[in-house]
């Protein structure tokens, strides 16, 4: 971010983001969007609704898929890529580092004795590790992340201020967390009691002694919360992206590289396949399986086991074909009751006429 | 949690958790799922979704109510119990000590000269008790928890890395407030003001200048919010337990004993009476007042005052029973419409014919 | 808050608030609500559901608009305004300060050396200012509040303890930030990569690269998430007001004076236009155009820009009007059927006949 751009030859740039290069351009020094980006540097198309931004930029090249290619206006030369968002991607990443922190334990830090922190690692002032937790190699803890007793961070990870893995629980490597995000929180479990102690009926509390695992390259969204499970495991997998404000419940378990957008929330002991994505405000009740690779549209609100590839909407979810029509069809219900009226009037009138 | 098991006699777990001990099993030393518990840990069934784990456990002995004693396998002793979530929880609790930080304040705790902090209370580094502020018996802070000026803790309470309590809001006994939840946040209240502070229209902030009282047993889930009344109290009732991410806004009262499911919401002024359940992701709109044991299902909209004992689903929320009439009856709609469009056209063709 | 209250005669009161004084009343030390305001204390009234406490009211006077004069008991002043709200929030604002903390940097406030902060501001213990940021005059923040690398906050601010500003973002003049509020996390981008890095498919980060600009007079709810953009700015506008737990994703440009309600959430891109008001827990989709004075009804699923002035509401959100008519008619669906088929047999028995 902000860092002193290093300018890449035209060509260069193409092949360490895996686009074919077609014109020419001058030296690429940055990412930029379609309707601020100068000749030095590159933007990208690929959503029809910034159309008009296309044809007015004056980028010196626009990553595009070939089916685009025409669009881009003859001013700007062409970075052509099946996999244009991910063409981008690479390309920004070129020119934005992220925010570095010295590596070392920085003043102000709060390190139990008994916690391992890598030599590496970095340790920003304000952030805690707590007894017997083990930071890896090149993490950093910015101001107020905090790690409790006998958790583990991983290597090359992020936390950022305000994030928050308590106790035992365990992080793998590569894995952002954003601001104020929550890991292992105890799991929503109260047993009503009815006899109580001896104070009437109370909702007695079921110890949350398990523990959330989240596996390498996830990343976790602002002020999301994973709860620990009751016994066991709660399991956020491999390469799964977490947006902000997302509930996990106790003992849900979360494939690989699954999408969970902002606002939506997973019940306790729901176990999600590989790529499932739920959209945002999404709930899914517990105890379901949802299969690999499928899908709940936004706001939808899953009440049922989702078959693998299936794609669901509505409340309660149905499959989203079927939501489709049946969303088109309810406006028309008004109309519909006033029509039904008028045929009982008119097949009134048949029946006195055929007496 | 991970604190060396103390084994109980078989017989002696039965009487400490009020189940009926029914068979024979070795001294117990844990609780462990269906499909992991081994001869000396205890499990516990009761959906019958895990019908097939309770086949194959091998647990020492099962947690099950009268009708379920005849599904658990030969190989196990049984603890039947009228309760059995109930003795599941309290046999956890034998097992599970939780996080146990020593009292007193600890290096890089930062303590007000004018806060009263009991000796026996626990404050982490990093927690922040604020002018006038008191902190009870027997109470921990962890890591980054923190109550600012003249705000009230009681006795026993344990505060999660992040929570928030604000100025001149009370905590009572034995409350737990999970990572990043918050107690007093100013309540959203604004006043639309067309004339403004000579820069044209603005919304007035109106002071929030009451408070939340959080009664004893309460619970409160991570990154929930609870907002500080406009004038007098925000109130929680006695063992309430709220989920993650809840949101309460200003003046809302809520009874003892409700269970506020994850990501719902309660508008201004509303008042819940007594064992109200709200499920995942439930929105209720300001000055409302929901009955004692009333119950509203997941993502329902309550836009209208609930009877005592009443349950509503839906937005806009209605009777469950009718609601559940009109969800299986809704995707028949577009069937319903070519079904109407053809009998019109037969009323249609026997008009005519009768000319 | 709980400042000693500085009473004030009746008509100096009224003068500064706006109001026209009937009536008589003894000097006026505070505001109330109806229920419990006493004789020198002044409530507010507008709500008919309050009129009980109205009729009942001990106040020395109330706060109302010409309408509801008559409905003041005879024992209390009248303040007759005609925005009665506004008239209240001033009125409260004469005896409630808000919470005070001493200008200058506190013992346990961590400040990076390169920070630059106004001698006027107040930094509490445990509060973070890192390289290059800079803090404006009378400014707060209260303990663990963070703002990071480079990042600017404006004057006369308040940031609760738990409030970030990541690196390099802007926050302008007046802004309040409630506890654990974050602005500046990383968007949700991520490019799905078939090749991914030679372990198969991966999600790839897009570098959030740019920065989130919260311009004057803006307030933003505990625990409400405020996504960095991708490249440029989100930006939240001028007087605008964020409830708790809210969502705005990248690139989101909200307007001047909108209201966005707790839990509701806008996805990457989209613009919303000035006064705009968003309620509890909607969800608006991305790339949208939601025009000036458009308002979205509760719970409200908003797939399709909206046009200046409209209002919306469902999911998928519609027209209210249309929503209210079809929300009346959908519980009747059920009935519809029957009905239907009932037509059916009879014009099954009158093409019979005709035979």
């Amino acid at each position: 971010m902000r860092t002193p751009a290093t300018p890449f030859s035209f060509e260069e740039l193409a092949r360490r983001i895996g686009a074919e290069p077609r014109g020419r351009a001058v030296p690429i020094s940055g990412v930029a969007p379609l309707e601020s980006a100068g000749p030095s540097q590159i933007a990208f198309y690929s959503n029809p609704r910034y159309r008009k931004e296309l044809q007015a930029t004056r980028a010196g090249a626009v990553i595009v898929c070939e089916d685009d290619v025409a669009h881009v206006p003859a001013s700007a030369a062409r970075l052509v890529s099946a996999q244009p968002y991910v063409a981008f991607a690479k390309a920004s990443a070129l020119f934005h580092a992220g925010l570095a922190v010295e590596p070392g334990i920085q003043k102000g830090a709060l390190i139990d004795d008994t916690a391992e922190v890598h030599p590496t690692a970095a340790i920003s002032p304000g952030a805690y590790v707590g007894p017997g937790a083990r930071i890896g190699s090149r993490t950093t803890l910015h101001a107020g992340a905090r790690v409790l007793d006998c958790a583990r961070v991983g290597e090359d990870c992020v936390l950022w201020p305000g994030a928050v893995v308590r106790e035992h629980c365990i992080v793998g490597d590569r894995v952002i967390l954003q601001p104020n995000a929550v890991v292992g929180s105890d799991g929503f479990g109260f047993a009503f009691d009815l006899a109580g102690d001896g104070n009437g009926p109370m909702h007695r509390k079921v110890p949350q002694a398990g523990i959330v695992r989240v596996e390498d390259d996830v990343e976790v969204g602002a002020c999301s919360c994973i709860d620990r499970a009751t016994l066991g495991e709660t399991v956020i997998g491999r390469g799964t992206k977490i947006d902000n404000l997302v509930q996990v419940g106790h003992n849900v378990r979360v494939g690989p590289l699954c999408l969970l957008v902002a606002q939506c929330g997973i019940s306790g002991s729901t176990e999600l396949g590989q790529g499932v994505v739920l959209a945002g405000q999404v709930g899914v009740v517990g105890h379901l399986r949802i299969g690999d690779g499928a899908r709940a549209g936004a706001q939808a609100g899953v009440a049922h086991d989702v078959a693998d590839g299936e794609t669901v909407t509505g409340y309660p979810a149905i499959p989203h074909r079927d939501w489709l029509r049946m969303s088109v069809a309810l406006p028309r219900v008004p109309e519909l009751l006033r029509e039904v009226r008028r045929l009982q009037q008119r097949v009134e009138q048949l029946e006195k006429e055929r007496e």
